[in-house]
C-alpha cells in the first residue's frame, strides 16, 4: 500500500485536527506522537511492550543504524521492521540532526557532510543521495530528507544559508529515490526568523512532498518563539498533508503543537528522562530517585493504569533504580510512554468533542 | 497453608526423584531451579516474564536486601512478595555465603559476624538471631539457617571448626524462629571431606529440619569432586525431606545432581552469562557477542521456543549488546532462563519414564 493521508475533522475552534496515515505497514490515527528506537530498539523495551503502551508509529536514527550495525546488513537482515521484529510502520530521519550536532567532528559542503564517527572516530560521508540510499536499504515508511539543522541563536545570514542549502538538498533526495512505498518528507528550516520558514516552506511545497517537517526547532529556543514559529509555517503549508514537529514531546508542548495543526510529534525525552528516574504525572515530573519516595508506597501515579502503576510503588522502583536494576528504568520508561501516548489519545477525543482547546488549559493548570 | 514436602516417585535407575514443595504461596514441582532475584528482582526481568519461561520459586538475598532498601523497609512495604510483585513461592538465602564472601572485610566469632557493607563500607552484625529477624520480616516461605561457608580448598582442621559452628548456629536460628509458615532449612557444611560432611549432616538431621541445603559446595573443586560429596552426604539424610544443592546451576551439574537425588538448585550462572552476551544451547556455550554472529539471522537456538528464539536473529541480538541496549540483555537472559527451566521441565519427564540416566548422557553428548 502506498502512502497516504486523508483528515478525518477539521476543529473549528482551533487549528487542531484528526487524520490518518496510511503506510505501507498499516494506518496511524494522527495526532500522533513517535517513540524514538534510536538504535532500532526503543530502549528498554521489547516491540510488545511498545504498542501495548500505545505507540504505534516509531523513529528510527539513521545515522545511528549507518554507523552500527550497518545499513548493508539491515538490508541482508530484510529490512529495519523485520531486523528489530517491529510490525507496525516506521519514520526514519535522514541523519542531518545527528550530523549536526556533531559540532566540531563535522564539515558542510555543498556535497554533504564529512563527519567522524561518535562510537570510533572514522570518517564518513553523508549526502542527500547517501541519506536516501540508507534509509530505502532500511525500509522505512516514512524517509525524511537530508537537511541541515541551524542551531539557537543563529544569525540572520547562515539561516538564510541553512534553509536554501536545505532545499537544494531536498531536491536531489528526491531525484535519486525510488523506492516504492516509502514517503519522503521534506523538512522547513529557517530558525526563528518568520520571513525565512515562509522562504523555506515555499520551496519545498513547490516539490509536492507528501509530508512536511518543521525542523530546527525544540533546539534550545524559548517556547513561546518556538509557537510563534509554528503560527506563521503552518498556514503555508498544504492543508491535506501531513505536518511534523521534529524533537518535541514535552507534554505541554505535545498540546500547543496539536492546536497550531501538528500532526506529527517525536522526542526522546519521555523515555530518556525515565532512565534518570524521573517519572511524568498529571501534577508535572516526579523524581521517584529521591529519598523522600523511600517509603511511598503509592504507584507513580495514582491516576495511572499502566503495568508500572498496576503492580508497582515508588518505593520499589526507587529501590530498583538506585541499586541499578534494569527492571527499575523498564517501569519508569513504560510509565513515561503511557503517559505521552495517552495523553496523545485523550487529546484526540477532546478534538473530537469539539473541547481541545479546554482539554488543554485543563492540563496544563494541573501539570504546569 | 505450612510447608510440606511430598515424594511422587523415586526413579529404580538412580537417586532422581519427583516431587511437591507445599509452600504458603502454592505448590512447587521438584527438581526445580530457582532463579535468583538478588535484589528483589530477577536482572532485566519482570515477574511475568519469568513465570512465562518457566519460573516458580525463586531465590532472593538476605544480605542485599538488608543492605538496600532495608529489611523493615520490606516489612512495611507488605513483605518482599508485595514489595517485588512475585505471588509465587520465594526462598531467602541467610546472608551467610555473601558475608564470606566479603573475605577481609569481615570477622567471626561465636557470636555472629562483623562486616563492612560492600556499597558503602558501613559496619554490621549478622548473627544466626539477626537472620532469622530479617527472614522473617522479608517474609519467604523458606528461610535458610545462618551458616559459614568455607572456602575451596581448606584444611580439614577448619573445615571442622566451621561445619560444628554452622550446626551451633543453625540450633540458635530454630530456637528465635516463629513466623508462621515458613521453613527454615539447615545448611550441611564440611568442604571436600567425606567423613565431615556425614558428621554436619548428623548434626542437623537431628535437629528436624523441614529441609536440608548442601553448602559449601560449587566454590572452586572439581565437578567430580562436588559429585562425591552428593554420594556421600544424601545417603544420610531423611528421604522425605527436600535436598537443595546451593549454587549449583550449570546444565551439566543440575542434571548430575538430579541423579543423585538433589531436589532443588540455584545459581546466578545463566543470568550472569547472558548479561556478558553468551546464551547456552544444546551444543553448549555460544557467545553471541562474538563478531561471527554479526550476519547470522538465525535464532540463538534453532532448537529453542523462547520468546527471544521466536522472534530474533543473532545478528539483532548481537548488535543490541554492542550497542549496550538494555534489550539485548533481556533477551539472552529470558533465553538463558528458558533453557535451564526447560532441562528441568525434561528431566522430570524422563524421571518419571524411567530414562533420566539415558536423558543426562544424550543431553551431555552433544552440550560438553
Amino acid at each position: 500500500m502506498a502512502f497516504r493521508f486523508s483528515i478525518l475533522h477539521q476543529d473549528q475552534t482551533s487549528c487542531a485536527r484528526l487524520g490518518l496515515l496510511h503506510t505501507p505497514h498499516g494506518t496511524v490515527e494522527t495526532p500522533v506522537f513517535m517513540p524514538v528506537g534510536t538504535q532500532a530498539t526503543v530502549k528498554t523495551m521489547t516491540p510488545e511492550e511498545v504498542y501495548e503502551v500505545g505507540g504505534r508509529l516509531i523513529l528510527s536514527n539513521t545515522y545511528h543504524l549507518y554507523l552500527r550495525p550497518g545499513f548493508e546488513l539491515i538490508r541482508e537482515a530484510g529490512g529495519l521492521h523485520r531486523f528489530m521484529h517491529w510490525d507496525g510502520p516506521i519514520l526514519t530521519d535522514s541523519g542531518g540532526f545527528q550530523v549536526f550536532s556533531l559540532g566540531p567532528l563535522r564539515k558542510v559542503t555543498e556535497e554533504g557532510v564529512t563527519f567522524r564517527s561518535h562510537i570510533d572516530g572514522s570518517e564518513h560521508f553523508f549526502s542527500p543521495e547517501k541519506a536516501m540510499e540508507v534509509q530505502m536499504a532500511l525500509g522505512s515508511d516514512i524517509a525524511m530528507a537530508f537537511d541541515e539543522c541551524a542551531p539557537y541563536p543563529c544569525s540572520r545570514e547562515y539561516a538564510l544559508e541553512v534553509l536554501e542549502r536545505t532545499t537544494r538538498w531536498a531536491r536531489r533526495c528526491l531525484a535519486v529515490h525510488n523506492r516504492a512505498g516509502q514517503a519522503v518528507f521534506g523538512i522547513i528550516q529557517g530558525s526563528t526568523y518568520p520571513d525565512l520558514r515562509l522562504e523555506s516552506a515555499k520551496g519545498l511545497v513547490e516539490m509536492d512532498f507528501p509530508g512536511y517537517a518543521i525542523g530546527g526547532l525544540s533546539v534550545g529556543e524559548p517556547k513561546d518563539l518556538m509557537y510563534q514559529m509554528l503560527e506563521c509555517t503552518i498556514p503555508v503549508l498544504p492543508e491535506e498533508k501531513p505536518r511534523y514537529l521534529m524533537g518535541v514531546g514535552s507534554p505541554d508542548c505535545l498540546l500547543e503543537g496539536i492546536v497550531r495543526g501538528v500532526d506529527m510529534f517525536d522526542c526522546v525525552l519521555p523515555t530518556r528522562i525515565a532512565r534518570n528516574g524521573t517519572v511524568l504525572t498529571r501534577q508535572g515530573k516526579l523524581v521517584v530517585r529521591n529519598a523522600e519516595y523511600a517509603r511511598d508506597f503509592k504507584p507513580l501515579d495514582p491516576e495511572c493504569d499502566c503495568y508500572a502503576c498496576r503492580h508497582y510503588t515508588r518505593a520499589y522502583i526507587r529501590h530498583l533504580i538506585k541499586a541499578g536494576e534494569v527492571l527499575g528504568i523498564r517501569l519508569t520508561t513504560i510509565h513515561n510512554l503511557h503517559f505521552v501516548l495517552n495523553l496523545m489519545k485523550e487529546a484526540k477525543s477532546a478534538i473530537r468533542q469539539g473541547r481541545i482547546l479546554e482539554y488543554r488549559d485543563n492540563f496544563l493548570k494541573s501539570y504546569l
